[in-house]
């Protein structure tokens, strides 16, 4: 019985336990390795931050989840992967493996930017539910005591969404508390332009993100990288220094240690289009933790974001590919990777989908809608639902 | 009985001066000195140039006013003020006083540029009666000979808006008559980027100007210094030459000599959020005369604008101050200054609202409707028949 | 009875034929001399590329048109014009003449950039029916075999509307067939921004048609001259390297060899108001071949557009001038040129008008709109009708 380890245990992650399951049966022995003992719904953590979430409203027991579906859980983190050898190492055990499935996300890099980050520096953070929590603190601190925010992306980063929509919903929180006038917000971002992302921007998402900040009084400083963090200021590259009481900076993003030594030299693996690893063939990477070439050089090194959305996409086809290798059948050959992307404005949202992810693309749709508020807020639900009783399917 | 002066008879002066009598009856002794003895509405002036306003139609006695209100009302100009002996000299008496309110508006600095104004230059002005009266004589000749005109704001201009209108204005007008293909028209100024205002903008006022600007074919040229202006053409600091048939060209604003010496450099006079000078306490200034500090450095400098409506916040202010001290009440808190602002489009208008003037803002509005001009038809209404009868009251 | 002689059998020539036949009637021996036995309504050029047209759903035998309206027509080439001797040769004739109109259209200047062109280069064009032919062939090889297309103009320019014509249609036709995403399109061109094609732009074209491009992914590169095609890239003067499977760039214009010693250093006549050569009386030229100043300078040099419409009122008044003087009636005054414009969009069209064609205008309008293609396709229906009926007036 092929033994399939997946190492992480996320939106890719469970997905490809699930779908493993599905596809397999008891024809497969699976188990999940992750330190994280929750599967916490990410894209939620803005909510958090804004107080509109508490943890427990967004989390689930990944032991609860899986164990009485037949697979096994590991609750440790993985130290080392040995391809040739086919196992991986946690400090305390060697796990075999006959196919790895590396979901791991990202490694949050505060390190390479001198201050940054909530645990040696001075910034906050929204990619952890610690991080999240963290930062719910500082701005109940800012809603009692006002001052100048930053928010946006160091160098580096691979994912743009969640500061957009923090830079959006704290404003309309402002604005709803008659305070926003006490508050100057600035958006510090290593993207070219606004509305970027990452991807060279989705059809007129540049102009729109313009004009909304334009109409809300943020104010973008764009296409910069940032030099160092002071208690009191960033300081950038090229000299500028920006006051702040609160700064929320995504950092560099790499890939986590004990899977870089598999990949690029930031740490992301490199696959093919079933996201087997171009190397070794029993190994698959799906996520953050892959590697996508940006669609263009940018003269701020920036990374393509990889949504929940792409991740579970990407965890059903590694997926489907060793389960047709195991059971002899033809591998399926997907389709280019496209995205659906709802980002929350606060007091409305925008709804955007590219296909394929990334230009020139067949189809971009972007527009502002209250539905698409709905939308997210339906999604949350639906998808916690869906972990929760092990369904891989749609979408 | 406490003796208040309130220096200049425009928004703010006779503002101040119904407002304390209003407040204090006849336990004060209120006098208005002015060196003109008109009350002018001025934000019509963009419609005498353009021949739609007769004098008359815009400008009221101060006398007449005044002087059956008990209000006395000396028609000199004041040359000096001596803070410390709380007194004001105009050239033929001394005027001593409790409380000295200053309203005088601002200096028009045409002499910091070579060739720059009506009097001893070849540029037209739109900031006193006798500048738009003679400016609308050479838009007479305009409509007659047609050629190339440049409308526009010089450096440490802090007041924007009656050149935008009068663009617009004139563009309205000349093609009504078929003949603006016969009128280039570029606008000049020293704000960084069109809509501006010298407030960072409004909102979406950049691109809302650069798109109507577009539309109209009113060719910009921002973030430029004027070198000096000979009678064919402009010479930008950098070089440019523009020449021109008729050229209206905001000057650079100072305080007027009188007051200057109690004031920052440029003669703009420090004031608390009571509008009481920083240093004299028993001395007040409101409107053009008093120093905002600008919300960010521009490369070109210029200043924050004080409308009418501001001016007459300010005013009321500044008397309900001297008020309670008199009467030894509680001195009023006042909330952040706030804008309204009608700026006429020539066959349209846009009502902007800013609140607080500066950014980071609660609040701003910016929309283009005709209801906006009929408001402004109105408002000139409104506010001449109030001043007529000693209302200081809304707005 | 006066001899008029017109070089050029498309637009220009054959407006002028009728419109001097219809004036003069056999008060005039009216001959057109051109190379092409063949009327091409060139508009419909890039549909012929898209294979929606057919060479013969858009040609005409000239011939025909012609002799049995009583006018001459000689299918040769000029090769010279001796303006003091009032003949001109061709390789077999002399043929003098009274008047003469030049009609002859632009002259391709491929050689001035190595390695463009369909001939001796690696780049396709447009401009005539045999390149066009040729191009659509290229892109039924990119419709089976996808990869990166480069549209746009070289420097020296002066007809920009069928490159941005082609950028919209090949985008909608990719679209339809699904397969948008596996060809990136560049839009290479000399203007200084996008929609200004040579005039300074059309009202809001600019930020039109950058909010186009962007929506349809079609990736801008402006203000660029090229240095010189090679098989696979395009090298522009700044070292930018453009890598190519199909490129579609227009050429620098100039004057024929046979008209260019009248013209300017590039070979466009220069005329007055009623498209008289300055120096030769008896000389007319009208369309492409005639000389119009660009209304502003640009850092990569672009010429301004003569469009089929504004050929037509050239040649008209042209042809009016003429027919007055040999009648001895006052000559007309010819109101300033304008210009209504039809721009396909693929699965829409623009529609554009501006009067006067440069700026200042009087008048701009620019609407995209489905009625605008209906117009359009209206449009050559009707134009391929009144030419072959030999039919001059409107519009």
């Amino acid at each position: 019985m092929a033994k399939i380890v997946i190492l992480g245990g996320s939106f890719g992650g469970l997905t490809a336990a699930f779908e493993l399951k599905r596809l397999l049966g008891n024809n497969a022995d699976i188990t999940v390795v992750s330190d994280d003992e929750r599967f916490v719904f990410l894209p939620s953590l803005p909510w958090l931050i804004m107080g509109w979430r508490r943890p427990e409203d967004i989390t689930l027991k990944v032991n609860e989840i899986l164990r009485h579906r037949g697979i096994e859980f590991i609750c440790e983190a993985a130290k080392q992967i040995i391809p040739e050898a086919s196992k991986i190492l946690t400090s305390e055990k060697e796990i075999p493996y006959d196919y790895l499935i590396i979901s791991t996300g990202p490694y949050l890099s505060f390190e390479e930017i001198p201050g940054l980050g909530p645990e040696k520096g001075y910034t906050d953070c929204t990619f952890t539910l610690d991080h999240a929590a963290r930062t719910g603190q500082t701005w109940k601190r800012i809603l009692k005591n006002p001052g100048p925010m930053v928010l946006g992306s160091a160098q580096m980063v691979s994912c743009f969404g969640p500061s957009y929509e923090l830079a959006f919903e704290m404003d309309a929180e402002l604005r709803k508390r008659k305070m926003r006038h006490k508050v100057p917000i600035i958006y510090l971002t290593s993207e070219p332009y606004l509305g970027h992302m990452g991807v060279g921007g989705f059809g007129k998402s540049r102009r729109f993100i313009e004009d909304e900040f334009a109409e809300r009084d943020i104010k973008p400083i764009v296409n910069q990288a940032i030099e160092e963090v002071t208690p009191e200021e960033i300081r950038l590259k090229d000299g500028t220094k920006i006051p702040f009481k609160l700064a929320m900076i995504a950092p560099p993003f790499k890939g986590v240690p004990a899977v870089a030594p598999l990949g690029n030299p930031r740490g992301f693996i490199p696959v093919d289009k079933n996201y087997r690893h171009t190397k070794h063939k029993n190994i698959f990477a799906v996520g953050v933790a892959m590697a996508i070439a940006p669609p263009e050089p940018t003269p701020v090194p920036v990374g393509v974001p990889k949504t929940g959305f792409m991740t579970v996409r990407m965890a059903k086809t590694a997926a489907a590919t060793i389960a047709a290798e195991i059971k002899n059948e033809i591998l399926p050959t997907p389709e280019e990777l496209s995205v659906i992307c709802l980002m929350d404005m606060g007091n409305t949202a925008a709804f955007m989908k590219a296909k394929p992810v990334l230009p020139p693309r067949q189809k971009t749709i972007l527009k502002k809608a209250i539905w698409a508020k709905w939308m997210k807020l339906g999604f949350e639900r639906y998808f916690l639902w869906k972990m929760k009783h092990g369904l891989s399917q749609w979408p």
